[in-house]
């Protein structure tokens, strides 16, 4: 993988009212300060006349230094553009707890792209409320914690504090749901707001809450899907990352749909976690921009 | 085509308790009688017990009267296996009424099969509640009738009598909605039972009822659909036939989204209505067993 | 349809090597003399260096006369960024000859849309070497030129000079060839250079030449596709616009993936053509760039 | 996982010449044995008049031994119908070889699904010219066995004698290329027909050979693809037993493509490796048929 070899990037995401000229002196700025930009890409929704853009250039001889980049930002433009943004730089890597319940294929699908360097991602640890999938963070090398959580939810609160402690020890910066099967609580959501990533297994806002398949099969619909979204206060309403589907038949049971829609799953989960790394996301009005 | 040159067949359909020996027993029926079989499918339904299938043989030399056949399978098979069955013969040509309001795309996709003889069909009349599509029914020289439902639905009833009555005269065995726009009635359900086809403009059950793009852009969706399915007495909520779906994303509008919804609504209408006219769908459970 | 109100834009496609400050020096020109903005999208092309933009603004209160825009961007960037550039007009329609040949599911599909408003563009001729298609361009009102080609092709060049003549009375801007059967003369390609749009019927590169379906079948492939893409002197070989592809199995048989395969084709066709009308389409290295 | 559970079964694969009353006499010999048929599906090849069949049935209370039933099978059908057959039971499961190079992607889509359980296979080794991915072996618990073929191939026929060996040994059923990288030579193919599944990084028979994602990036293609089929003499041109496919854009890079494709890759090897894991292949004139 080339990633390490790359040259530092500063990556600046931002939204702001549509007005003329943000292209031209943002680049401008940029360029003014031996910035060598290697990304731009800008989508402006004329709906609701908002203004938004990925840009990216080269740290090396950058005349601002990294920890001023932002207050520059804020003085020259957040006032004046009533701008958002978020800056990230590419050497200093996402950290990503992993939450599971039983299910392997999506953890896998996520260690085996990171074993492979596919992704610019630290795992620090591995979340869960059953001992079932240890020996998969044993494989490679990851640890694991668990916390057990009751079947009447006493112990949840409790349960959250120490899981909020981990990922706040281990300097989290997004946890990903890889089938967790619990809901979390308003106060981690709020925690890490549109920083929790989950994968629902049905093509929402069709068949929320539990047991989709089921209800695909119910319903008989010809195709199943699963998606991903950031999670937010209300069940599977949060906004909507990456969706794909596959084409089903009457001689599908319940258990072929789950067996099926497994694949679904961890491909659907994997395409939204890279984007979120590679910090190609913005949400707005509870929807993503997503660049290319 | 070489719809006109093929042989005449018999076509079966049936569902029954699923018991050994049932396909044995048919095709020997059939074989022995001088019926060349040229099509087989059967489906069991593990779940629920239930066997359907298909199967279709050449007239020519078969031993007993078109018109004796259903009375024979009574008496043989129909309490004995408790099996429905729906007897079609492949000269009889169906005979669809298509409904319409103001848009095209479905009707002229309907009616470029029907007029370059893709589909062995007729097609006696076209009804709507506009006059906006008189001009596509005259240039394919059907007749056009138009019955005004007002606002208010005042005269609503009266207006299903009238088309009811056009219904019959014109001897249609099926309707199909290509984006009528309106409710149709119970009475017209069940005088029609899995005879009517609509298309709906969302991949079902997400998006039920009026302005599915509207809803699916609010929503922040990936990926649109369109669902053809038999229309019952709840809205949006009978069996299945078809469905299709199309990926969209950030930038689309709900502009956009209707534009490139119309493609997917008249192919997925266009695929449930070739089923039909095959006689390839059974219904069950409010699903449908779709043949091959 | 809401084409007619718009008000009248003015559109470049423009490439060269990247530089720095193009899209700031583009705006700048375009704002400063009082034009709106309503669309731009750009793309750099990091492995060959090269530049694409789409940029559209209003024509109302353009300070630059419409006669004189192209005259101003060759002075400015011309020679400067080693540009090369198209401009049009959002009120000056294309003009699109039709050519076919005995199947109309293209032809209909594409005159729905035509009728239907759909489209910006203007549909001046159908030209085809046989009768058999003349009903449909009766029904839709648009004159219908036949030039038999002799099976030896003794009066090709004859047939194709009276072709051109008829091209350039009409004032054809572009052609589309709508399953036309025929291989192109390279004067008329020249004459026409990526502005002759052909629907192949396969996934291509696979399957080049004649009875591509057939060809698949042979080869027991799962999925077919149809590409639409412009036609250049070397056959099936042209930029790419667009495919899209379809399961089978294999229960289907040449004829059925004939018949399955007109759905594909017609859509994959219309798809290339919209584009092509709202100038979104930049041709590279015998590559398409389609802006979005 | 349920597959433990499961009753034993006999699976019967078979193909011969289209004749009546096949259905029947194989059923009926089942039943009057007392064979629970738990699955039936057939396909009849009208072109070239062939009979394809996949039936299964419950070994528990069948009257006649498991090595007997092959003899009865040869003894009542062979001859008389020119039927070719297969017979497998679910309790002898086969034993697969995986043959990988340097990408781990497909290699640990395989071995997550059958630590998962999902799969009713052993793996009794992993094969590689690489020490590469000694480590995923590792993980998994595998033997991993390395033969370095020279870059000049001196010592290939030397390396496949061991390998052969091997898998002899091993009493491995079936071999799967999980990206190889390494051109099969007609001995192991011959020892092995059929029964070689390798994974093609492209939409075949478009982009046959090497470097199957440059080709497609130097074409231009709006969609990309990946095959897997059983290995055959020649290159890349064995049946094809799953495909699937991706759209790419101009955006796209041949390094974008590797990655993208990477996921088709294993999802379209797995999916094929399934089928063939359920014996749900028959292969017939270089094509698959594919039992659901």
């Amino acid at each position: 993988m080339a990633i390490e070899k790359m040259k530092p990037t500063a990556i600046l995401l931002l939204h702001c009212p549509d007005q003329l000229g943000i292209i031209s002196e943002l680049t401008k700025f940029i360029t003014d300060n031996n910035g060598n930009i290697v990304y731009l890409d800008q989508y402006v929704d004329r709906e609701d006349g908002m203004f938004f853009m990925r840009i990216e250039w080269e740290l090396e001889n950058f005349l601002i230094p990294r920890d001023k980049i932002e207050d520059y930002l804020h003085t020259l433009y957040g006032q004046r553009y009533e701008m958002t943004f978020h800056l990230y730089f590419s050497d200093v890597r996402p950290r990503m707890a992993i939450f599971v319940s039983k299910m392997s294929h999506c953890l896998y699908d996520l260690l085996a792209r990171w074993k492979a360097g596919e992704w610019n991602v630290d795992i620090p640890c591995i979340v869960s409320n059953h001992e079932d999938l240890r020996y998969v963070a044993d494989q490679f090398g990851i640890p694991y914690y668990v916390w057990s959580i009751k079947k009447d939810h006493s112990n949840k609160a409790e349960v959250e504090e120490a899981e909020m402690k981990l990922l706040k020890e281990k300097k989290i910066t997004f946890i990903v749901l890889a089938r967790y099967m619990q809901i979390i609580s308003d106060a981690m959501i709020a925690a890490y707001p549109h920083h929790i990533i989950n994968i629902h297994h049905s093509f929402l806002p069709a068949f929320v809450g539990a047991r989709p398949y089921h209800q695909a099969w119910e319903r008989g619909v010809k195709i199943i899907g699963a998606t991903s979204h950031y999670v937010t206060a209300e069940l599977d309403a949060g906004p909507i990352i990456e969706q794909d589907v596959m084409r089903v038949s009457h001689k599908d049971t319940p258990t072929s749909l789950v067996l099926k829609g497994k694949d679904l799953e961890k491909i659907v989960l994997s395409r939204a976690v890279k984007k979120h790394i590679e910090r190609k996301i913005l949400t707005y009005n509870n929807k993503t921009i997503i660049f290319s």
